[in-house]
This record gives structure tokens, C-alpha cells and sequence, in this order.
């Protein structure tokens, strides 16, 4: 089953506490694939400038990922720039160049109308419904978001929430959401509130699937050597949907697996910038890790 | 086997968001024994003043808690007060009154001499290390100890570590101690200097079990109606040691569900101030909490 995905597509200048690069590719929509390729085709909308190098996307092109949906207008592709602290944990956006994006309509190819799996990274959620009104019947749609959109666009929000079946999100994001002050008092109220399946990213802490089947907790896996955490959350979600769009239902067992999907690419993916460690890692190094998070979990 | 513990005892007046408490039985040893009596019994080293109402640990006396090394002295008990935030995860230490446990010499009974376990909860390493003097031959040595001492007596807590087989510590104290950023980087720093085991408590984010066989992650057990985390650390150290002094041996299996028993027991801990929950609940109930975790990890 193919993936469509709309999100970012975006030049970053990052600096870490193990060096920096300036122009890398990165964004939303760029990260997912990087990783969902591994299980599923995936479908990119998206959008780049006049400036935008195609030659350096064609390793994506060469692994199922499907770059019809990736406009081109006049301009300069988005640029983001930061620089993390000695913890990993916080960084400083140095700057923000919407450039093309700032206009952003996502316009959704005839062929990827039918998609099965819909990924809608994180973007305003105005233009998270419009792409929706586009899509045939998909089998799971899957939201992320962040805290600007959940304070800004509170109400567009609310009514993207209430046509997708899961959400990735991260602790702060699930509290804001609710404002509640405990964590599974607020997955209930969200699962209550109509959502099927929430996933919580905690980061190093790992992450947690909450679902009308219960909870199920997922470690991080022991990255010794983080480089760069950019792109954790995408690649979270890409190998998390990917696997899921590679199983024939969703149930609970398919589900947790996923998580691990995802927690397992995300761990290749911070050790090094951009998505290029997952440029050099096979299918085969991924089932290697899952295996030893097994391990680490059995008792 | 029964276990030795030399700590604290303590009057503890306590606010969180739930209500509070004036002057209710606190500190490592009482701690710790309320949650290990699950498991095995304990003897207790420590100090109460003249004031100190025996009658109110009658409970831990007919619960496999011997208090024969808990010595009268006079003057007033240990006494603390503390406030905490909203997240429940911060909190002000209001008072600190140490009264008789200024002078604390702990006089290990004749017939705690030969205990196989003993665990050092967190007080001046120097006394520590009179502890194990008067130890013969123990099977397994457990050290607790905080960031006052890793700084103020580093030369005292290093010859400590040295004699300790396993340390239960939290994140912080780790990367103050090895002076790492990265927790598994510390760990194997810890585990290459002496140390035989490592348990890095992460509060709500479970905690790791760090070994020569690996790394085992145990999440925290979720818990809805957290009213008091005081004592959480040292009933999650009461519930892992009770249950590795139940043990024939310390293999790997043992360590990981010692680690999850050590879990359980903290999260019934939090539900109420004190250690008043773990009064009114049964090794059954533990049990199915322990049932529900691995339910929650299986992937």
C-alpha cells in the first residue's frame, strides 16, 4: 500500500554539538520518506523553489518514493536554521525562511487520490483539511501537529482531529491539547474524544501507544552517538506508518510493532545529519535492532 | 534472606496538589522496609529521637520489619517538609530540621552482622562505609546516595563504590558522577569501574537495568492518581531488593523482574501520602500490576 504524505520540504543549516552542515536536506515531508520507503511507496506533495536540487533527491526516487506531488514555483525553497545545546534535548532556531511555503497549497495528483494511508505532517491544519477533501476513502489518516497550530488554529485543529483516526504527538503537545495535567487521564479524554489510536513521543524516553486496547510502552533504543536529532519525529512516523501500510489490518500486535518500526528508524536517523544515515542502512540493519529491542524488554 | 537497610528516619510534613500531611512517618529505612516486608524480611539501622511514637510502625513489626537497630536517642526525630509543584516533578524542601540524625553512628545488632543483603540508602558514605565493615561476607551490597554527597564527599563515595555491588541511581546523579553526557556512554564508564549493576531510575519514564548482560528498559507503571511521590526511589529500591533477596540467585531474569517488582510497588507508593498505600495492599495485587506491565511491553 502506498503512503501519501504532505508536509515540508525544507534547506537546513544545522549545528550540533558534534559539528554542523548548512543547506542539508531536511523538512516534515523529506524525513518521512527517508524512512517509510523502507516498508510502503510513498507519495510526496509538497513544495520546493527554483532552487531546488532534484539530482540530490534521487536516491528517494530510486526507493519508492514517488516525487510527482513536489511543486515547483518561483522562489526559494524554505530554509531553517538551529543550533542544538550540549543536552540534545533543546536548540535555537537561528532562522525561519518560509520562502515558497509560505504560500503553500497542496494540490493532490489524480493518481495519489486513492491512497490507502494519509500522512498529514506537521502544517497548518487549514490546509490538513483541505487535503483531506481530496482524498477517496483512505484506511488510516494520521495527524501530527505542534504547539503553534494547537494555540493558534485551535478550532481548524479540532475539526482536522476529528477526521483522522490516529495522532503522533508529543507529551507537551497532549497537554496543551488538553490541558490536563496528567498524562493518561489526557490519552483517555483524547481517545474519548474520538481519536482511535494516540501515539506519545518521549523522546529519549521512548514512546507510548494508546489505543481502546490499552497501553503499550516502547523504549527508545540505546543511541550512543546522537549527531543530530532533527527529523527524529518524521522518521518516528515514517517507520511507524510505513509498517503499518506493509500489514494487512491494524490490530493491537501490528500496532506496537509499528511503534518499534518507528523507533527503530528514528534511532539510525539522529546519528548523522540530514537523512544520511538512512541512506546507508538496509531493511536488514532495521529487523537487526528491532531483534535486540526485544531483547531489552523481556522479562 | 533477609536484608539490611541503614537510613533515615523521618517526620516528613508534605503538600502537593492533593492535600497535605504534618509529621507523618517518612525516611529511606521506613521506606524501604514497607515495600521489601512484601518479599522478605528486613532489620533496620537508624535513629528516632524520644519523641518518636513506636506504637504507629507496629504495623512494619508484624510485617517482617525487625526495628531491634533502631536506636533512641535524645532529642527530636528527623524531621522534613517539602512542597511540590503542579507537575508533581519539582518540589521545595521547606525544612530540613536533623536533629538526632546529625550524630547518626549507625551500631550494626550482632544478629544483623551476617545479613546477605544490605542496602545503603542515601546518607554520609563515610557511615556507609562503617556499615560494611561490620558486615561478614554479604551476598550483595546496594548503594543509594544524591548529589550532595557526589560533590561533597566524592573521595568517600568513591571508596564506597568500590565495595557495592549494584547502585540504584537517577539519571542526574549519573551524568554528575561520570561527568558524561550520554547515559549509556556513563553506564558502561560505571559498570568498567567496579560496579556489577547499575538501576537508573527515571521517575515517570520507568527505569533501566544496566548489566554486563545489556540493558533492559522497565517503564513506569501508569499511574493515574499520583497524590504523594515522596519515597518513591527508596520503595522502588525496597520492592527490587525484597525480591532479589527472594531469589536463588542474580541471574538476569531475576535482576529484570526484580526491577519491575521494584516498579510496582513504587506507583501503589505514590497513590497516597506516606507509605500509606503499601499498609492496605497485598503481595495479589502487586501481582496483577506486575501481569498488567508485561501485558503493556510485549511486542
Amino acid at each position: 500500500m502506498s503512503i501519501l504524505v504532505v508536509g515540508s520540504v525544507a534547506y537546513d543549516s544545522v549545528e550540533t554539538p558534534s559539528g554542523k552542515v548548512t543547506d542539508a536536506l531536511g523538512g516534515s515531508a523529506l524525513y518521512f520518506s527517508s524512512a517509510a520507503r523502507f516498508f510502503a511507496s510513498v507519495n510526496v506533495v509538497g513544495v520546493v523553489g527554483n532552487d531546488f536540487d532534484f539530482s540530490e533527491i534521487e536516491f528517494l526516487k530510486q526507493h519508492q518514493v514517488d516525487l510527482e506531488g513536489l511543486s515547483i514555483e518561483d522562489g526559494q525553497t524554505f530554509r531553517w536554521g538551529g543550533k542544538y545545546h550540549a543536552n540534545l534535548d533543546d536548540r535555537d532556531t537561528t532562522y525561519t525562511y518560509l520562502n515558497v511555503f509560505e504560500d503553500f497549497k497542496p494540490v493532490i495528483p489524480g493518481n495519489y487520490q486513492k491512497s490507502k494511508f494519509v500522512f498529514l505532517a506537521n502544517i497548518d491544519p487549514e490546509l490538513q483539511l483541505d487535503v483531506l477533501q481530496s482524498i477517496d476513502k483512505p484506511d488510516l489518516v494520521i495527524l501530527d501537529t505542534m504547539n503553534f497550530w494547537i494555540s493558534g488554529k485551535r478550532k481548524q485543529l479540532d475539526a482536522v482531529l476529528k477526521k483522522v483516526d490516529m495522532a503522533i504527538l508529543n507529551e507537551e503537545e497532549i497537554y496543551q491539547l488538553t490541558q490536563m495535567s496528567n498524562l493518561f487521564d489526557a490519552a483517555k479524554e483524547l481517545l474519548n474524544s474520538g481519536l482511535k489510536i494516540l501515539v506519545i513521543k518521549r523522546g529519549k524516553y521512548g514512546s507510548i501507544l494508546a489505543s481502546p486496547g490499552g497501553y503499550f510502552f516502547g523504549p527508545a533504543y540505546p543511541v550512543t552517538r546522537v549527531v543530530d536529532p532533527t527529523g527524529a519525529g518524521d522518521t518516528f512516523a515514517g517507520g511507524l506508518i510505513g509498517y503499518l501500510a506493509s500489514c494487512s489490518d491494524f490490530n493491537e500486535n501490528n500496532l506496537r510493532k509499528a511503534v518499534i518500526y518507528g523507533t527503530v528508524v528514528a534511532s539510525f536517523n539522529v546519528e548523522d545529519f540530514s537523512f544520511n544515515r538512512l541512506r546507508q542502512i538496509s531493511r536488514n540493519d532495521i529487523e537487526n535492532r528491532l531483534a535486540e529491542l526485544r531483547q531489552m524488554t523481556i522479562f
